[in-house]
């Protein structure tokens, strides 16, 4: 069973993928390759105006964790750092740009699909597709900064 | 005591916004002359990373449904329309762009004003700025799409 990129993150209280934060939606990415993968079952409330589509928002913060610890994942590899180890890294995400393509049933799990596409210093570009049931229902590009470690509001 | 567009919406269940998703945001939105505004206290849980920071995912869903509402609301009125009266009228979101342009901290409400500025066709542009305690903290642009009022998922 491989470790989820979130399951290496101290101290991490994220609503969308923390592990300490419990009333959160738990986002879990793995690394597959030059991708990372990430299935999410949204959760019944997390429904759109319509009982059976998925919230646009609900899919831009499972978007916004998967990319994010996607470029994490890759600033520790290019470090040859292993996942979360001392000097503790982070990542903020500067802009999300989504294209929705299509209705996102609610049913079944959605599957992201991540890879960072180019580096620019401490900044990453994530390129993400998320798919149900085969079909592409949205496509984004995720822009991460890697801030200090103990970044906080005001900084 | 003025009525919040998503008042006037009926038969809405979405997580960000609709009145009949008791587990969602409730998000409100507001017409104050030529915009519109939302204010949105964020639940303990939506934190980012460190404890005191906004999560990104969730200033993606306000700002979404936020926009989307304000589009919806200028759909009706340049039909002549009251809000929320028959024919309904429904918009989904076709793009979300937004910059992070400060960490927003937890402890106060966020304040969101939109404009519609440009419409072709169906679609609405629609240009949103996030504050919090009087400083920009993220700036969005959505494009709203209207859709027949009944659409589902697979449309």
């Amino acid at each position: 069973m491989p470790t989820a990129i979130q399951d290496c993150i101290p101290h991490n209280h994220c609503w969308g993928c923390g592990t300490l934060n419990p009333r959160g939606l738990q986002v879990k990415s793995y690394v597959e390759g030059e991708e990372t993968v990430c299935r999410f079952q949204p959760w019944p409330e997390h429904m759109a105006g319509p009982t059976d589509v998925v919230n646009g928002g609900i899919i831009a913060a499972v978007i916004d964790c998967h990319a994010v610890c996607t470029a994490l994942a890759d600033a520790y590899r290019a470090a040859g750092a292993e996942l979360g180890s001392e000097p503790l890294r982070w990542a903020v995400t500067a802009s999300l740009r989504i294209d929705y393509l299509a209705p996102t049933p609610i049913g079944q799990p959605m599957e992201l699909r991540a890879r960072v596409r180019e580096v620019k210093g401490r900044k990453r570009v994530v390129d993400c597709t998320l798919r149900s049931g085969g079909r592409e229902c949205a496509r984004a590009e995720v822009i991460a900064v890697e801030v200090p470690a103990g970044w906080r509001a005001g900084g």
